[in-house]
């Protein structure tokens, strides 16, 4: 059985990978890792963590698994502080929504390493809220994550965090890492930006009051990861800056030809653009 | 009482209007008008409608108040079609999500009317499915309708639209037309082209089947929209051209800015454009 588990980082993600390995007793105790006192204060106070510490170089223990839950940007200072641990750990991963960008970060601090216990992954899972107060234990429930080991990844380190995440509830699967980052740009990381874009456009109009007061259902379910932690997704967009690009790009060509047709009034052409949009959509939900 | 409502069009809001004016006994018979023989078929079966034809020329009886819920751009037909009937309702009214061309149809089909019983509406309101098989008599209830009267509408026929709106369980709303299409413009209309418009683009890629197959909940919930009705969404963008076109104008300059924060990787801009976007959507939501 797996002894002390690491999450450094404890918001809604790390809180809620925390309090899910307690309630599971994957192992024997959680200790948690927050640069803010009041985090790690908020974190007992909830029973989320059995202990917790402002830095690394406090935890008294050296962990069997370090989980990195902090924002994308902020990976390579953990892995900075984690160099006393690199080689006595079972498995280091981490939960960032990019993995090249992790991987690479990695090999800089790392750049001896060969066969190591870094295992990149990303659950596919979070909720409007942010931070430690929205954590909840089975947040991954059902839910996707992916991990994106490299020819360096040692394999039982991968088992050993495919087994954490099953523990969680979740379903485990591996890519390659840029396939990952470019597939999550497009599912992800675009609708993010549009969707931020869109509530910004309209908060800086003239009338914004009245925009908002007329709003329907359809626009709070558009715009929900418009409420998401600017902080958290600041990061991913620049970890993920030129497959982000790329999606943009892509959309900007739809968007355009969305416009033209309106501007020429071709209502086909209008109406071809959104049968295509209305059966993807629907063979996508029918499919989950 | 109001003895007899005519419903023309029996989709998903013709259809809740007709069973939940059947539900509250508003009036004493609810008469559906649709071009499709097996749509009457339908609505007779679901019992959301009293008795049911295929044209305005084949209805037995003059009711005493119309709602026309078909796409925008057949409204002008619809009109036509009730010439016989004009002077003698009490209401006739619509439910189209634009205001001014709906208003601009009407003055062309009744060039020599003056004060009239015609009282333009938009109820705030949906469903992700559409069809009269989606209708359900509480679609309405604590949603908004937007009245939106021209000098020429007769105020017992406000008062009258006013008191079934509100028996549907509607707060019922004036606003000047072409301030009603600007708005929705920027809450609907547009948010709807860029779900449209990111749904297409995903499905025209290349790897389109893993796009979807990882994508979240909120991809989910950003794209709900995109599964609406394509002919409906059709008809509202080129009724609303000009003002959609305006909308999406706005969003480019804010996409824009978003895009070249981005590709100069400054991070301060795009917090910048997130934190103010989480919180006027914040704000929005907390005022629901």
């Amino acid at each position: 059985m797996v002894k002390t588990v690491c999450v450094v980082g404890i918001g809604l993600i790390g809180g809620s990978i925390a309090c899910g390995l307690r309630k599971h007793h994957w192992c024997e105790s959680v200790i948690g890792i927050d640069a803010h006192q009041s985090v790690i204060h908020e974190a007992m106070q909830l029973n989320v963590i059995d202990a917790g510490y402002t830095s690394v170089d406090d935890c008294p223990v050296i962990p069997d698994v370090v989980v990195i839950a902090v924002p994308v940007l902020k990976v390579a200072d953990v892995f900075q502080q984690l160099k006393p641990w690199i080689d006595k750990c079972l498995a280091i991963t981490d939960v960032s929504s990019t993995k090249q960008s992790v991987i690479d970060d990695f090999n800089r601090v790392f750049p001896e390493s060969q066969i190591n216990c870094f295992v990149p992954g990303h659950p596919i899972a979070g909720r409007e809220q942010s931070g430690v107060k929205a954590a909840v234990d089975n947040l991954f429930d059902a839910r996707k994550v992916i991990l994106t080991p490299t020819e360096q990844t040692n394999m039982d380190s991968v088992k050993l965090v495919t087994d954490m995440w099953e523990q969680l509830g979740a379903n485990v699967e591996q890519l390659d890492s840029r396939d990952h980052d470019q597939i999550l740009a497009a599912t992800s990381h675009l609708p993010h930006a549009l969707a931020f874009s869109l509530v910004h456009c309209l908060s800086t109009q003239s009338h914004t009051d009245e925009i908002f007061r007329y709003a329907a259902g359809g626009f709070a379910d558009f715009t929900r990861i418009a409420s998401s932690d600017p902080v958290i997704w600041r990061d991913i967009c620049l970890a993920n800056r030129e497959e982000l690009l790329g999606a943009l790009s892509h959309f900007d060509t739809s968007l355009q030809q969305l416009k033209s047709s309106l501007e020429a009034g071709d209502g086909s052409a209008l109406e071809a653009i959104f049968v295509e949009a209305k059966n993807a959509r629907d063979k996508y939900t029918d499919s989950q």
